[in-house]
């Protein structure tokens, strides 16, 4: 193309010491890592709202982009936007890419218009995926921006517009189906309340459970192989969201049976909107056996809001990618790039050097996080401290042989007294510093 | 007594217009309140810790508070603290109290001395109830200010510490059971970590699980009739705490097969630092089923840690009263102040002058929420707003008769264009504006 | 009118046991309260923006509101949203309004256009003033929206912008002025910085602080008798505001040698989003003497965001009239209602509910506020806690006759050893909720 | 020594890629940077308080750290503690120590004999320091811990506390003028409020600005040639300090004239807890030309109090390093670790990981930081971005020879139509990111 960024032959791997802006650094999709190719750890993914939709606007300001697809007829500024989409793809060398319903395809007057569309550009899509090399992470259909959705989707008080949620989930999870997808996402942007005045909230986690599993049967009948990922955040635009975090969303699981039907799609930011760490979300779903996919960008601790920048810092990195190593790595899941420009940064080419930085970035903390565990650097220490319940005793107590009798029977009758041992979060952290480079 | 505080009668109800500053205007015990008497609705307690054992430091300041029981010979000190004790609460008249064991006898150098200490203080506390007409609401072990629970109790990487804290809370359980107590609270103040660096997660968990399936077996055991209450906070002092909110407990009873075993007591200031609304965790734990008890304080909401001031602002407690009263008020629980004095309100009448001032609070928000609840002022829009779920597709949809396709079909067939109805968030603020008196 | 509103005659103040939706039981604007009329305490004012222009989007939805002024030919729409303006501050008998130049005219092709528009609906306006008893409160020049300021207006990088902005703020002001308004606002939406890896922030200041001096000096030139008031605001949409709250203000100020020519006009969310609460900002002000105006909402403290809702909790309220009270109450200054419905109150009359809700909470924290200052409730244990400072040491030591050996020579010769005295916080909230009615 | 820790050889420096723990691989104090020794640029100072006092306790738990100077006779215990000390710096190799006064030298039961304390340690330090190479950054006067001052010292409601803390701070600025200190330090921690209920803001801020002069006045007169700092802090222990942040004491400093006069000594955790960046307040104080020192250390941006942990994160450091460099660099002030160990970090050890690795990670930053400055990364494009401003008609603006008149003449005439430039965020922090070493 060259008819929107300054480039046309792809971005590449030139190592470490390369002061080429525009090349990676660490990113090199075929480097071997812990016996996988890097691309394989990684499974990047650029998304098509932030990236190809997102004017540039905040609650303060109008558009600041001035893309030639965002005026025009509706159907041909979807294709022209197909078409830097593939071509932003193809300079980044992304495997995967992931949209909502709306991003590729305009809302018609009516939901079969809408379908219309999006059948159509569905057509388009096949085309531009063929011979790419680029796959679909996951779609999902968006359920939040349109005023029907003002008070919930599945949540709503109303059941027509459950109703009307159900279909476009059904004609969105169809399209991923098709374009061969590996996963399909929910997130419930409006599922949940801006007011508990005007709000029953057992009603609406019954209705949640029910739409979630309607989904879910939805799968198998059609025979969708991917996995279904529940994104959690806490809040913005609502009050309160029902999915708020990984703690959350295993309850709910549980309670609507649906544990080992639906997975969980970390992101950086929506974590600690819920006051938790990247990695503890990673490490707890793992732990819960319900990891599956993670949104990567970067939340500003200090602003309240979704800030959604690229994320860059190394070290935090790292440990996100300790933790997904831990986790088992990605099955159907990956890293996509739920990252949106600064809003000053215009210029077309922002968006390769945005990806690219981030994407080495990731790469740089792979690599750092690979080496930790092959040096057991972080879980050799941590099997030690927690060697005593691996012992008679711990192994007794975890199984279910004592009680509370039994316990303090033996404390009074060998007049136990356990002795503090050193954390050592310090001489850790120096630990992963030694391992930065 | 009258050789702590400056008045020796109890407090009286004067009614609305009393300027006495030792009077109530609002908590009249003997009045009804939707066909129940005012005390039982609230079923106010003192706390033992911040009321009689806190000295008034912080983090950056020592003592302020010079109690005659701070320095001196343990058991005497013991005696004396509970002298003051049942001293304010017939003074307030409040019916119930709560405390940890270590904050009714002094911890001893090992478990046996102090399991003796605790049970002759058990002693001393039964004669002064007797007569007393006070209760005790909930007792529970202090599982987080000795040096060897800095890594927590349950959640320890040595299983000495799980068997010492199973000890204390046995005896700590059985001494809540002798007194009669109407629950026992478990708070895991250390069961979470310090930096993941160094810890299993799930390995935490599964201890965690197996702690708290011992206390219910131990309670089923000694034949406890009274309530087993987790109380949920999500940090400090830990970084992050397992038992973080209403939602993550629910989870976790349900991972490890305990609801129905277990229910909650809701601090308004964990809520707070959970990033939800007091009400907003009560409501929850209503329409999960396991409400339980609530323990009554405000946060500072620009502060980031634990105030525990003394809650004062009769709208914000009339909606939590109002989601009691929809969650069907206390069965076995109560509204513990789990607050504590500014460090410098160091007279001993500052004590009665914050509980008076709260319990005044509440009894007006118990006011407000009762007409509120009697007049529909909420309860009649919220049927109304969600009126079309009780209609027969609504009851289709939730009982699993409907698909995606059966949706999709309607909605296409039918040409399904739903419009939003206003939320009215603000006229219905202004309803509760209404109540207040 | 009543093509809008469900009602066509003006709200009334029918007491507070009305039970009337849409009446006052508070705010009866000629009652006496501390010897002036009630209206001339509150000076209550609707601004254009939230009220008029804003159509219910957020940074996840589109617009619920369908005003029909939002699409058609831009003066006829201006027209028209001015004609429901008036309609408005008609049935709410507000005194005051506040607008941004681009809310009342639309911007055009150049300034010279934009010039025209805002000269045209100037004429609009000054007649629909006339006869109806509204005055001006404040106008001001929206230097945000455009992405020509997407860097700032005065502190943008590029000179041109400055230029812009200081052409569009001399229209501003001339039509403030010529509509008789009581104030010129600045609100430096974008004078901040998104990253300091792109900003100087010593030139930037200097930028700011020169305009700012242009401003006064315009005001002197056109002879405009208003106050100059800048709001404060710490951050969002950029990642920092120099205008961050009144103590940085202050400073400001004094660094470009401004105190005595502008004042602050504080808003309640704004302080929240600092840090701060409502009434310190209001106390800090009074304290420097820089307190000019109020911008009236309410910032969810749970949320990071301006949420800028509908100010409603009257114990709060109370203590924000206490502090302008003390401040010396509004010269030119007023109450602005900076508050926009939520997105889903879509009804017209939501408009009504929200501000005469919130106008009547006001009326009520006045009254409480009134009383306490009557009655001495806090000032008179204030005046008692500091007396101290008042006898000769106290006058010695702040007039300067004092230096640090002076002080030690005292306390060692007397062997001075202070005894801390209770502050009384908790009796001292009981007091204020004696005076809530 | 080597009867506190496990080695009794110095750290050494040992380059990168060393795998001993308890080596420097960054931190070479004589290597060359920017034409300056790094340890010089560093200036590396060890804090008496956190170090060597803090016991492990937290609001909810007791000592952790079995210190064997915690109990003993006072003075014994004060030496002991300084011998440590003394090992401590001398293992380490830093050229600098830090203390409040009841931190080396015991309160007595009057002012007299805490002076004698604090000069009979003052003996002891001289002594220490003879030959160690260890110098006084600088110290400071502990005016929040005892009970006097729990209404605050400066800003006490009682004359007789300000005249005990003006006492207090001559001895201690006498000791630091003695022991050659080369900057004395305020922390106002409880300089502010805990309720505006029992508060006058205004006389608060006129008692706290008398002190500062008097202290001033002191310095001259003792002919300390130090410099006078000020630490900020938004909160905690009070609801609201005055001393909030750089902008807020830049304000103070120009009301009372005091300029030039006093300096301001920055901490991470503080800027943070003020809801800045680190950064921010280096270079704001900076650009105000009133940048003293800094507090190095790292708050938890999730957790809303002082975690004080040690700084370990490399790349926010090389940002707060090149704002040091771009500020001139450190003249009297120097980089003090006002940073805790974990209270789970109780070995003697964990004293020197901790140090190291902040040092370590401090001296890495400095490197990037130098590298940046000297390639112009940051600076460069800065200058490109602002480059208008030279331009003629720039100038004139700031110089005052523009009016809005002017500027809007020139916006019609020449039919100005600023265009936005690109921000360039992501691809600047892809920059950083490539000096990462």
């Amino acid at each position: 193309m060259g008819d929107f960024y300054s480039i046309s032959d792809p971005i590449r791997f030139e190592g470490r010491d390369s002061d080429n802006p525009l090349a990676f650094r660490f990113y090199d999709p075929d480097a071997t890592v812990l016996g996988k190719r890097m691309e394989d750890h990684l499974r990047f993914a650029v998304c098509w709202w932030h990236t190809l939709c997102w004017p540039g606007t905040d609650p303060f300001g109008g558009p600041t982009f001035l893309r030639d697809w965002f005026e025009g007829e509706p159907m041909a500024c979807a294709r022209r936007k197909a078409d830097v989409a593939f071509e932003t793809f193809r300079l980044l060398g992304v495997p995967f890419y992931t949209f909502h319903d709306r991003d590729v395809a305009p809302e018609g007057a009516t939901l079969a218009e809408s379908n219309a569309n999006l059948a159509a550009m569905g057509d388009y899509l096949a085309e531009k995926m063929e011979g790419s090399g680029v796959g679909l992470l996951w779609g999902t259909a968006n359920l939040f921006s349109n005023r029907r959705y003002m008070a919930g989707a599945a949540t709503n008080p109303d059941p027509e517009v459950f109703s009307y949620a159900g279909a476009q989930v059904k004609a969105a999870m169809e399209l991923t189906h098709r374009l061969g997808g590996a996963n399909y996402v929910l997130w419930g942007g409006r599922e949940g309340y801006d007011t508990l005045l005007n709000t029953d909230m057992g009603r609406e986690l019954d209705q949640l459970g029910r739409f979630l599993t309607m989904v879910v049967e939805h799968k198998k009948k059609i025979g969708f192989p991917g996995t279904i990922l529940i994104e959690p955040k806490p809040q913005e635009p609502t009050k309160h969201q029902y999915d708020s975090d990984v703690a959350a969303i295993h309850g709910f699981l549980r309670r609507y049976d649906l544990i080992g039907e639906v997975k969980i799609n970390i992101e950086q930011n929506h974590a600690i909107l819920a006051g938790k760490s990247f990695e503890h979300e990673i490490a707890l779903a793992g732990a819960l056996g319900i990891f599956g996919s993670l949104d990567l960008n970067r939340g500003d601790y200090q602003s309240g809001w979704d800030t959604d920048q690229f994320a860059m810092n190394v070290p935090e990195l790292a440990l996100a990618m300790h933790a997904v190593l831990e986790a088992g790595g990605f099955t159907t899941g990956g890293l996509n790039f739920d990252a949106k420009l600064r809003r000053q940064s215009l210029d077309p080419d922002d968006i390769l050097h945005a990806h690219l930085g981030s994407m080495d970035a990731c790469a740089r903390a792979l690599l750092i996080a690979a080496e930790m565990i092959e040096a057991g650097a972080l879980t050799g220490p941590r099997a030690a401290r927690y060697a005593g319940w691996d012992g008679a005793e711990g192994r007794a107590i975890l199984s279910g042989a004592r009680s509370l009798d039994d316990l303090s029977a033996r404390v009074l009758a060998e007049g136990i007294e356990p002795q503090p041992v050193s954390g050592r979060q310090e001489a850790l952290e120096g630990v992963v510093n030694r391992f930065l480079r």
